[in-house]
């Protein structure tokens, strides 16, 4: 289903040429590639913004919320009502991404999409509440192609806002109990893998659980893999709102030259649904790290991307995105400051 | 030479037990290690600093500068009139170490230990101005015994000032022509190694020079293990003075219960000698990054630490350690301003 994104050779993948970029690293006064992985950071994020003076502000961390009705297959060790004081503490700015994008200087936007108690209007949480969560894959399709359209086009309109916001670097984030068996199959679906190469414990599952989740995700893609033609029903059918949401947002970022910082599993599953729904999409994206969860190697393969981070994360909610970002500003810093070998040559000979 | 290092088991580094920091790490909002290395990093902090309440901030790089006589000997690819250069850059805020400094908010101290031209005194650069450089180690001792000493307690000085000025977390930088070649003299040195496997391709060597590089070594190897039993002479008959200089300033930093973020192969030797002379100085040592030179990974496993970033970098001047600040910053705002979940019960009982 994801052949075509394989195939994307790397010198195609960005607008300016990484030659370009590498020649201007080299004029700068440190041996050749001193900088190492620093100098592809600054390869990649140049080529994306197509220019020699990147910038990596303002940015901003949309994350969006969605509950899952497998949930009730016990595929989780975690109840629903998590997803909700998660969001709720994001607001009071004391969970994991509200923390760390603190930390590191980034907005944050918080979507409910579809949790199962979404928090009131008019709040700090954007509420669209498309519904109250997904059904249960392991019974009935988790979504229809319908609703999987409507979240996608809930990050579509975030992307533009974020767009008009001026916004240079942007991450998609997810809270949702249970979106580890969905970012699975969705994987399994869009690589033609077999699922158990991809379920991982997720946020905590024991071994029963992980049974179970595999179970989940073989039900939901027997019937994701009969509707594969509809791409929009397929990825419904084992999909999430929030994962729908992060698709639309990381996909218009891309059309709009937005640098999309990549995250984990979650926002990984949701990349290759972006890239299979707008092909291209893969070509602002940075992948920040290599999640603990199995899934995210095969995905950052499949999009033919190398995470800078290798820190055996696995929360979400952005969170290993958000680490990438001070790395992204010292990149940005070396190219547009530092002094070329011509300013020290002329300095040894005027001295 | 450091048996004693490596022999330090890993409970006995620190004085906070890491088990209380991992209890208040598990007390999070987050499903337990699920920051992964993020959450590694709070513990070495907390432990160093003795708090589940870090600071990492202000903080400073020291960059200490020296020639190497080697130099002569057909070491470099470089002359030596760049260390001077690199320092005027560096007042000037171009150099690498400069503009990344700047970018991750740490303050910029440069000390002129030995260079062969120094810059004028009462400009940007503290000038101390011991020598014009080492001697060629391919002929006679690069240092004395008391050279090293002297340049060792600069370092001293510079780290009971940083003390005094309420830095939390510390770096010492390199700059100096050549010596790549005294780093893994000194490594070789102290871990009983074939230089062989140590010397590496440092600012671009090519392979001529590589091979006079490791002539040079085992010239200047030959003569420091003669003298073993009498450290500071043998360290200063292969050193330098900026990697003295370092070493001080990693001993005393350690001693003041200042963090010390540890570099590439320049810091690396530096530690390594700092540990013979002041023995419990890993104790303080974060090490951020393995460098592309061969000689840092034996350096890192002798010290028992644990890098966090494999950027493959190699160019000095504290850059690496540079990167892992906002890394740092990011862990101590996880250890103190996450809600934990007392909070998050709290809240769905209320729910």
């Amino acid at each position: 289903m994801l052949a075509s994104v394989a195939a994307i050779p790397a010198s195609t993948t960005t607008r300016m040429e990484p030659r370009t970029v590498r020649d201007r690293l080299d004029s700068l006064t440190k041996p050749r590639g001193s900088l190492g992985r620093l100098e592809d950071l600054a390869v990649r994020l140049c080529s994306i913004q197509d220019t020699l003076d990147p910038r990596t502000k303002p940015r901003r961390l949309v994350v969006f919320a969605g509950d899952h009705g497998a949930v009730a297959s016990g595929v989780s060790a975690w109840p629903p009502d998590v997803t909700r004081a998660v969001l709720d503490l994001s607001a009071e700015g004391r969970s994991a991404c509200a923390v760390l994008a603190r930390s590191v200087e980034c907005e944050l936007e918080l979507v409910d999409v579809a949790s199962a108690n979404p928090p009131p209007s008019g709040g700090p949480v954007r509420v669209v509440d498309l519904a109250r969560g997904t059904r249960d894959m392991a019974h009935e399709p988790a979504m229809t192609g319908g609703e999987w359209r409507a979240a996608f086009d809930v990050g579509v309109a975030r992307a533009q806002q974020a767009h008009r916001d001026g916004i240079r670097v942007a991450i998609a984030g997810d809270v949702g109990i249970g979106n580890t068996t969905a970012a699975a199959a969705l994987v399994a679906l869009c690589l033609e893998r077999d699922p158990a190469d991809l379920v991982g414990l997720g946020a905590g599952a024991d071994e029963d659980q992980l049974a179970r989740k595999l179970r989940v995700v073989r039900a939901g893609l027997a019937r994701a893999r009969a509707i594969r033609s509809d791409p929009e029903s397929a990825f419904g059918s084992v999909g999430g709102f929030e994962i729908a949401g992060m698709a639309g947002f990381q996909a218009e970022c891309a059309a709009l030259g937005v640098v999309v910082v990549l995250d984990g599993a979650i926002a990984g599953a949701a990349a290759l649904c972006a890239e299979r729904s707008r092909p291209g999409t893969q070509r602002a994206l940075i992948a920040a790290h290599r999640s603990a969860e199995p899934s995210h190697a095969l995905v950052l393969d499949a999009l033919g991307l190398e995470p800078f981070l290798e820190w055996n994360m696995r929360l979400g909610e952005g969170t290993g995105a958000l680490l990438l970002l001070p790395l992204l500003d010292a990149a940005s810093a070396m190219i547009r400051e530092m002094a070329t070998f011509a300013d020290l040559t002329d300095r040894l000979t005027r001295a």
